[in-house]
């Protein structure tokens, strides 16, 4: 028997190392030449939430569980989903009103038990009440309540930092601006600590300016940054931007502070401009990806027409998922480009030089 | 204006280095832990198609092509589509019967105009001619008619190959045996080559065998191999496989000659065993993969049945398209996990510790 002898294979399944492009249409659009893009939608499960699950599920492997408890409005759902399997862990996955079918289909595929809970969504104290409950079954039980966000998994979320030394070592340089999608604000917060970790080791030399971006339906950081606070008072949600609906704080406190301290911005974009973002990366610059993961380049825009974006600046918007999670978004987008049907015999008599509807 | 002196940014999405994983479960099961997946599902479009897509496309900006007409079953058309984007080339895109609508509706996204050609799919006279018709009008265009295939487009397609580089690479080793699943034999021809290029350049001191696997209701190649023919006759297809409904020799006397070459062999699995191959991929192993994307674990699965795979072999199984790309297939697989509409009040009192059902 080779068995025994076999160590049990890493929870891996590849993610990181995800490809950070240069932009063509929007650079040239927006005449901001130094404009790049990380692909986080490249990762296994299609979304940057893998390189914080991998982490969680080998640290509940370490410690014994069998299976945990999760809460997700979508992506960490499916990529804590797929690491459980990989990791022989039953995962019980809570999701919101909101939580797109898509990104439910896709946790019960990797054989997830996957629960929607009525009420769990838009209003800040429905949601932190649910919250609190799944943390009390979830300690009755002696299991993990994993949320990716600093508040109850500060270890893992950690591991999302890899995204900022990626991004040094792949650019060769430091970029001057970072824009980052605000949900839970988590991610902004570990990205901003990546880089103060590089710094600190003297790997680079200056830091760059980090921002948030928010949809104006869902401002709780938006609000605190424009009245200087470090108060993230809650609000009740009305943006349709899947992901992005967290109406109080969790990690919006912290990543409030990484703000302050890059000496970066809290934006505010409307969902319409989300939508347009989403468009250009696809159709402009051949990258499909779902409205919370554009909202990194609506904002970035929004930064350029209020002039804080100087034209030699180079900037990296962080994508962070991919356009399957959400293929309503998709099929909205796609909506003026319909598919033809044709006989063969009507083949020759299309009109193939007509100009590209962009 | 610094536009001038901004160099176009090559057209490229990060394609390539894709995962190599190491088997857990399936390896486990079947007794053989040299088991590993290459992941060319986390390519930016989610199928090994981008590496032939970008090459493609660079050749058609440096030859000053404007727009290009293509055929696709679905995941080159979605590849095209999104590196046309990327390079400025309108894509015209002709797509099968079966083509599902989650490729078409990416194809759209990315602006590509797409038509659904009737009668164009499981019979092959009928496919034969809608391919020689599109060859000639994109001839009479004077622009390409790009199909994946070396019969169309050689040069792009030997792109492929670097994904036998990358595995020999990431591997440390040659593996004994390489799974590639076979619609039109493109990829497998590649892969072969690849490994041939590696070792005339003194790289490899040996070569793996390389085995193409077919659904049962397609078996053009495998047809061939066991009455050790190099003709491939055309066959109407009755597989379900999207993606591997090739019911004529495309690359298939190709891939043939890369089999006996290497002393592969072909294999056919059923519909079934591919669907219950994507479902232990996804339950098991934590990876979404379409059904053409699954066939190569089904062959291997049968490999190991028929007694041809040693405990000790090295295998790699090209995974070669995501589980997003064919919802429907992932909806069935998905069916007996539902989703369970839970209010607060009843959260306590679910049963988390019932086994996961495998």
């Amino acid at each position: 028997m080779i068995f025994g002898t076999v160590a049990t294979p890493t929870v891996t399944l590849g993610e990181g190392n995800t490809p950070l492009v240069a932009s063509g249409v929007l650079a040239r659009q927006l005449g901001r030449p130094g404009l790049y893009f990380k692909l986080e939608s490249c990762n296994p499960t299609g979304s940057f939430k893998d390189r914080f699950a991998a982490a969680e599920v080998r640290a509940m492997q370490a410690a014994g569980h069998r299976f945990c408890l999760a809460s997700s409005s979508g992506n960490t759902g499916s990529a804590l989903a797929a690491y459980c399997a990989r990791g022989g862990l039953r995962c019980h996955l809570f999701v919101t009103d909101e939580t797109p079918e898509d990104k439910v289909l896709q946790a019960r595929a990797y054989g997830a038990q996957v629960y929607r809970v009525a009420g769990y969504g838009n209003d800040p104290r429905a949601a932190a009440d649910v919250d609190a409950l799944l943390l009390r079954i979830a300690g009755d039980h002696k299991v993990p309540f994993v949320v990716s966000a600093y508040r109850y998994c500060a270890e893992s979320m950690e591991q999302l930092g890899t995204i900022s030394h990626e991004m040094v070592s792949q650019l060769g340089f430091v970029p001057d601006h970072v824009f980052v999608p605000v949900g839970g604000g988590g991610l902004l917060t570990a990205a901003w600590r990546g880089f103060k970790t590089l710094h600190g080791a003297g790997r680079i030399g200056r830091l760059p300016r980090v921002h948030g971006v928010q949809p104006s339906g869902n401002p709780t950081v938006v609000n605190a940054w424009q009245a200087r606070s470090r108060d993230v008072p809650p609000v009740v949600s009305t943006t349709r931007i899947s992901g992005l609906i967290v109406p109080f704080d969790v990690d919006g406190a912290l990543a409030l502070e990484a703000i302050y301290e890059s000496g970066g911005r809290a934006v505010a974009v409307s969902d319409e401009s989300i939508w347009a973002a989403q468009r250009v990366l696809s159709t402009g610059e051949g990258i499909y990806a779902e409205p919370a993961g554009s909202a990194s380049v609506a904002g970035f825009g929004e930064a350029v027409r209020a002039g804080w974006i100087a034209e030699s600046n180079r900037v990296v918007c962080l994508v962070t998922g991919h356009g399957f999670k959400d293929l309503r978004s998709v099929d909205s987008l796609a909506r003026d480009n319909p598919l033809r049907l044709v006989t063969p015999d009507r083949i020759a008599a299309l009109d193939f030089d007509a100009a590209a509807p962009r």
